[in-house]
């Protein structure tokens, strides 16, 4: 074998077949575009019904920066900023897009990738106590991503804690689920579908790294809760043209529980290494449970590893040591895994 | 036959099936994102060769309207503001896409939905002679597209005056080639490739709307022109993960000339159209060469046309005539053509 | 005498008297910033009466495009634009400052400075009736000057129309009244502060150039149509340290009526002018009854004139004539109206 | 006195008695708008000789936080970011005015209010070493305050460390002098402004908070650092109409060194005050030698001295103790001061 075992991240591939095959079978059908389409129209239905919330707007976006610098932007004021942990997708690798939309990224500590709903509302009092809070950026927004980019989830408890939080002061919650198939699938999850629309005031459910070969899918439980939406996202360059596009990505991925199947399968693969891992004497961190494993690597086994095997540098652990993320996704097989397995 | 004929727009299918057969072929590939790997790096060469200028940065964008924000923002300083016609698409239908990134449009009379060099030099000089120029905003580029959004084309010549202009005034020249396939494949055009690789600052070569599933091309023929280009595209969540799907929508269209051969086709299919319209007696209008066909419809004829027949409404004529839009792609066929004008 | 007469613009002097006056008495007061000071509370209270609106919330900014700045985005969405004359001060003379903002100035022809409410009526028809308006900038606001740039002033019952059209379609109402003294005290005038008190949603009286050393009081009849108005001032970088300054200009400004009596002296002396002009066989332009003149000047009359008179250039009108415009203000004296009429 | 004694900012008075008798003086002259008049030009040559740099442009806006909106933005590209300590103003007190403008903060920690040479170089280290940094936002410069936002200065060897960064990394060095008078007139100071002109891209010096009315003087040693300067200020509505009104603030400030003698008084105030609370045993903290002098003061010391003195809370120390700050000015007497320290 020429090639290295990919385990570097979980957007190397294509996507799952069943969505190729539905783009081949309806490639020159004339449809509308912009997402009036009837897939897409079809896609809505089917994640309307797996959150259980038949009211909800659900509009098909190209991918998580992009989705999260229009969602921002939408449930903003513009004198607001969004609380988000130092480690959020948002406040760390999207090239300042959400202060290039004018809004200031309000950060926190974080426990392995997680906000404490603790430490927002400390922030919330002592905004609120500051004499001078009016010459500061108003907290609007709380951002968190389920499972966070450290691989950890949020309890169901911890969300209503955040909602509670919400509610008292007037802010908006949002969940970035660019991996949510991965939290989904997770035995130790107990936040499902209709628990974020229950909870949110917005959330998005990922499919470029979960299956699709692009798209989030924003699921909007109060469908009035963004007035101007359409608008909104054409003005931020992020309406597709072809939007069917994403309608067969979101439309495959909700038929027959395809989303939780990619999720499980990942999640299986992640385990197996997990206990590999263990096994062997590595050490694990930040305990995530879902699709990405945090390991401390000694110097040599590194570069062992680093001929067959593509990771992602995570962070520098020690002048010995290097944390590195492996990552599985809809598409691991149990080859891959077990060539993982053989070389650790 | 219980469906219309489609002539809404040239974005209402998918993509040339060579390109669908190549994105089944790699599916299952491991590469890099981001457009970093091999698939891109050959759409960039190839795109490079096309336009005889091996030095041009090449970045592949998701849509038009994202393309415009991005680049208008990134050859623009923040102060400056951008020349178009009043019928450009960032003056009218990108809700704002343009000012939300801080520049406005500085919108002058079209012909036909050409700019005129003459208009601009002079809109140019009045600026400068203006006694209170600092208080207004400062001209920094100028956007054209080609061919415009009445079908229209600039001439080589008229370009040239366009680049004189600019060179004059220390303006930037952009080309929006949303349909670019189109006048490229067009008898009366004289602006090829390397011509506009030539003359431009920056243009893009249109992928949506010409036979991909998505995509624009984004030519830089000075490869410095733009630092921080990469991060700029990423900031303005124009960034695609699997940015290989970009690579493969233009190795495609620029393997064995098929971009080319797919304008052509469109274009022989608008000559059909225009030459039945013309037999038949109707007025056509704006003088369009390209795919896009626009024409005087009387009321009754309209109605009769509308049951059969996808169409745009482009503009009321008077109180008893309609201008509308007839759009042919590279996926209309010669039956669609012959049904249409057997309806005409 | 070696110095030219002075008629070029309205902010060529300091303050009036009575401001200094004060300024110079209350120098070595200790009072809280930002506004918060018993000055700036009795200037509100002062406007308030005035505008017979005792709930209007009254903040004092420094100038006209700051203002205009901060009004405009704090009364639209991020989406929203705002619909004003070309001629208007924000389309031409404020350097992009609400572009930079990120909304779209929305223009419509003009009449002598002045927007119809018919021709607003029918954007806003075609805006709701175009398919693809969800594509376009959304209208939210209307933005009016009183009087306009071009000195002319809107009727009560042309108001009552915009206010009618603002209600039907959802928009804010705002007038810039940068000069408003200048409208208030002249006899063809109809629109008094508490009819903009009543038929706006927002409003300012301009104090820089209405005897103020700087200075405009935003005036919002409803108090609460814009949360967090204090932070969005901040924001804009538009709060004044010294807020009180702010405080002793309205405070004085709206005395025993100095304000409507620094309108006056303007208008009177404008109003001589007009009659000397008239009387000497000048074309007068416009019809502006208010503290601006415009004029068209014959070459060889104007080059004399500018020998002896400071005025402003305003646009070419033919080869052998251009049109100039004088403006009067709260400090032009009958000296100097005399001495100006002497020379014509 | 049933007044208490003022000690709560140095923004409480007016002007400096000089400034308002120029003013008075001035105030009926005819001059042009917008710093084009000749006490204007005036203020600039004696703030350039002051600096010891002829070519420098100076250019003159209103208020502290307009002015870093307006700088950063005129420095930075759109992409870019500004380096600032956590504790730094545009960190905290702006409303998010510098993300209104586009930019991130980045924020690192701080000593006493001070960046670290050391932590800036392992940043931008950092930075450039991480695989994804294209995928965050460039630092473009660095921002300091000097005096610091704790009343701590910078020392020569300092600015020189933090220049030879932004030479390695391309970045500008820019000085917020909000309160540059006290750092000038500091006995432990040794930093000049001709060394702020020989080592920043750019700085202001402080009017505001230093016996001016109002009023930032931003200086460029190099003219040519920022073209359309002039527009970008228009378009952030900071450019002042009766822009002499500005020029007067700094021409008498600069005038026979009354800038350094305003900024000595207030230390020697200070002196006297940290002297005197250090022989009654008050502890004091962050060890700031400038004109504010922080305090950890006992509740029940606390609530004694408040009911005769204005101060500023500044932040909780522990559950018994409040740190407090109080700030000397231009205008502090030595009755004041006396009357304090009897009353400590």
């Amino acid at each position: 074998m020429d090639e290295k075992l990919s385990f570097g991240s979980d957007y190397t591939k294509g996507a799952h077949p069943q969505i190729l095959q539905r783009m081949v079978q309806t490639n020159m059908m004339d449809t509308p575009g912009y997402g009036l389409d009837e897939i897409s129209g079809s896609a809505r239905r089917r994640i309307r019904e797996a959150c259980a919330c038949e009211r909800a707007t659900v509009e098909f976006l190209v991918g998580g920066t992009q989705t999260n610098a229009v969602m921002i932007d939408a449930l903003l004021q513009s004198y607001q900023g969004v609380i988000a942990a130092m480690t959020g997708h948002i406040s760390v690798h999207e090239a300042g897009a959400i202060e290039a939309g004018g809004h200031k990224v309000l950060v926190l500590p974080h426990q392995c990738g997680k906000l404490s709903a603790d430490d927002v509302k400390k922030y919330l009092e002592d905004y609120h106590n500051d004499a001078n809070h009016e010459h500061m950026v108003m907290p609007g927004m709380i951002y968190l991503s389920q499972p966070t980019e450290y691989g950890t989830l949020y309890t169901k408890k911890e969300l209503q804690a955040f909602r509670k939080i919400c509610d008292a002061y007037g802010l908006s919650l949002y969940v970035d689920g660019a991996r949510l198939a991965y939290a989904l699938a997770c035995p130790e999850n107990d936040v499902m579908l209709p628990d974020l629309a229950g909870l949110c005031d917005a959330f998005y459910i990922g499919g470029t790294k979960c299956g699709a070969l692009f798209g989030e899918a924003v699921v909007l439980p109060d469908p009035g809760r963004i007035p101007g939406f359409f608008t909104i996202i054409k003005q931020h360059g992020a309406l597709l043209a072809k939007g069917r596009l994403l309608g067969i990505q979101f439309d495959e991925l909700f038929r027959d529980g395809l989303y939780m199947r990619i999720g499980r399968s990942a999640i299986e693969g992640a385990e197996a290494i997990r206990k590999a891992l263990s096994e062997k004497g590595y050490r694990q961190c930040f305990g995530s449970p879902t699709n990405q494993i945090f390991c401390i690597m000694e110097k040599d086994a590194l570069k062992a590893l680093e001929e067959k095997v593509e990771y992602s540098f995570w962070e520098k652990y020690d002048d010995a040591h290097t944390v590195i993320r492996l990552a599985t996704d809809w598409g691991t097989t149990e080859e891959e895994i077990k060539a993982l397995t053989d070389i650790l």
